[in-house]
């Protein structure tokens, strides 16, 4: 399609993304995962692409651990300890301290978890806060959570983003937990987490941080921030693979004294004494709850050792600017002006994504996907595009502008709905 | 080791295992594993071996399905699928029409969804009855439901399990649920599921088996017992890989009043619609929480195919004749009379394994796994040895038993603390 470009300035800004690139200190990275050939992808908030040394680690685990170790891998490789493995391999990316960190199960599963917890720790307190836009997931696990405890003991209050603080100000006495999630999954706006959670803390509010779209991506301070609770995600920016296994983070000082309804025997303090009552393992593992998932989580456990060869500062340095790069480039475009950036134009308040609204986008990322962008639609009306510094270029970002400014042009997306759907595999 | 066979009527007992191999339908199935060689392994009741279907599959989803795919896989692939596809491979197994099973999660977390929706239902009733040796994880969602809602709502009873159907004669209007396993974790005893379901529901009570022990082994008629509710395992005899995802059985006439409180949005009506109130989906996906773990569980789903070369019948069959073979042999070995039974002699109340006590039985399974018998141990002084027919030969089990035999006549098992221990990898 570079042959017929249709793009405002696009000599310059190819020179300008050819440029960036020159400067770029985690361009090798890219070598690290392997990527499908002629495609540019703008969908790793999502699911990340695939790690070489998760592909490795998939053959070890399953044709040498499983197939050749059998039941001894569970010692001989260590299987048992796999969740606090990945767990300490997380921690420096959150800004926490060790013995914090574990991976369990799914992020609306520890939710279920933590917000017990919390509610237990803070009753009778019963008020849970959110946002209105929060993912929903989140705000679906307080609702289950309050069908199964009564809604005296347990009421999601969900919000504006814009009337949160003023609802703590006021009530917030009442408020048991606090529950956002750190980077929007719409907007890429980020919460400011160390002012909320002191205002929150000032209230004695408990706060449970969603990092589903923020690890691995933008800093993050977890223990300079005091805050008390937080989960992620394995599968966008830590690339562990579709479905990978959550985390959850739970603050030192809690660690004693709260307990989590979730109770398997993962979590107990002796799993294999097999003893008829629960005692809860003292430390992180009392999060665990069933046997972890061996094979999903060794194959988070080796695409995190990309993390040793970039780090957090580095990386959201590269976002930041390729943010701008791209914001600026579709600014520049004529034929791009019904797009409509719903994402926070301050740079530091925003996370790694650009999400624009168009009454067509569904019919716009159906065009871009069949020409080999791959971005993603998020109901009713949001395109929204991903960008992660550790397999992009700002060529790849040119390229897939390109294309956008040309199918835009062209209105191609008006026929996505009728054939295209399907022609990227 | 055979040069110098220790063994009573060794000659017999090995024409015994050679002519009941050559009259097993079941032989060729053997080839659909890949088994470490030198081995004989009697632990696939805690982690079944490596199916070949599985390896193909964990190389096609991780670096075809992923690598290439990415994020479109999840429609072009059907992964959102996989949590109903596996769980129609596995509802034959179990007697249950389609529709009622579905692949997700752990057992631990599974159970604690059936817990709280049977509890839910079952309201005022506050106890939860068990057997006392039920797996300990069971009883530990118990505790950890009862500490979220209060000991007011959920109260665990847990019982020898000789007391259990006195205790439901006599206070059987006081119980909520009936949970438990049908084949015990340490005996390999069999509960009567027809009858002891039918005595619940004569007192309103609600039942949930767990099947650890039981699915793709023996066989099973949840839909004929009437049964309420049923939790799984991946990772034993359907041999879906270490720590593979769980499953979950709800009858019908469940499906549309119960509610479960692990309320993810993979559970609603209507996922991608990101809906902010959570609405149950009408079916078995009610039963869904947080995203499904792809990799581990399009790896169980290739593993069971291998159902489709054999039948329950055919499994059942074989695993009670193999039974027997063992029990008779061992009968038959003066050296090895100091090994007590303390799985039932009547074959039709056992599962696929035979358990012995011994005071070194830590020692023993050491032994036996130094000299390539992997068998299990379990606290405080049970040697455990399972049976599965798709991969063991009479001729293994025989080979298993020589070395047993060498190794209680020599006690070689006293020195199994001081160094065999990891001999075998």
């Amino acid at each position: 399609m570079n042959d017929a470009i249709i793009m405002n300035n696009a000599h310059e800004w190819q020179q300008k993304a050819s440029k960036l690139d020159q400067n770029d200190d985690l361009s090798t990275c890219k070598d690290l995962f392997e990527l499908p050939a002629n495609i540019v992808y703008l969908d790793g908030n999502s699911l990340g692409p695939m790690p070489i040394a998760a592909k490795l680690q998939a053959k070890e685990v399953v044709e040498q651990q499983w197939a050749q170790g059998l039941i001894t891998s569970w010692n001989t490789h260590q299987w048992i300890d796999l969740p606090q493995q990945v767990g300490e391999r997380i921690a420096p990316l959150l800004g926490a301290k060790k013995n914090q960190v574990i991976s369990c199960d799914s992020i609306s599963v520890n939710l279920f978890k933590l917000l017990s917890a919390a509610i237990l720790a803070n009753a009778p307190r019963k008020i849970v806060l959110s946002q209105k836009d929060n993912f929903p997931t989140d705000l679906y696990m307080v609702d289950g959570l309050s069908s199964l405890m009564g809604t005296e003991k347990v009421e999601l209050v969900s919000l504006a983003s814009d009337q949160i603080l003023d609802f703590i100000a006021r009530e917030g006495e009442h408020v048991s937990v606090l529950m956002l999630t750190h980077v929007n999954f719409r907007s890429g706006e980020i919460h400011n987490m160390q002012e909320i959670t002191a205002l929150a803390h000032s209230k004695g509010i408990l706060t449970i941080w969603d990092l589903a779209h923020s690890a691995g991506i933008v800093p993050l301070e977890l223990d300079e921030c005091n805050v008390d609770f937080a989960v992620g995600c394995g599968y966008k920016y830590l690339n562990g693979g579709p479905g990978a296994p959550a985390f959850v983070y739970v603050n030192q000082r809690h660690l004693n004294t709260i307990s989590q309804p979730l109770s398997g025997w993962m979590g107990h303090a002796a799993p294999f004494a097999f003893e008829h009552d629960y005692e809860a393992s003292p430390n992180i593992k009392k999060m665990l709850c069933g046997t972890p998932n061996v094979i999903s989580m060794s194959i988070l456990h080796a695409a995190l050792s990309i993390f040793e060869r970039a780090s957090i500062a580095q990386i959201r340095k590269k976002s930041m600017c390729m943010l701008a790069y791209v914001e600026t480039l579709i600014d520049d475009q004529p034929s791009l002006s019904d797009l409509h950036l719903i994402t926070p134009s301050n740079p530091d308040i925003r996370g790694s994504q650009l999400a624009y609204e168009h009454p067509k986008a569904y019919e716009i990322c159906q065009a871009l996907i069949a020409f080999g962008v791959i971005a993603d639609f998020r109901a009713p009306n949001i395109l929204r595009f991903g960008f992660a510094p550790l397999y992009l270029s700002f060529d790849d970002c040119f390229n897939a502008l390109v294309i956008l400014t040309n199918i835009m042009h062209g209105k191609v997306y008006e026929q996505a709905k009728y054939g295209l759907k399907h022609a990227v595999t």
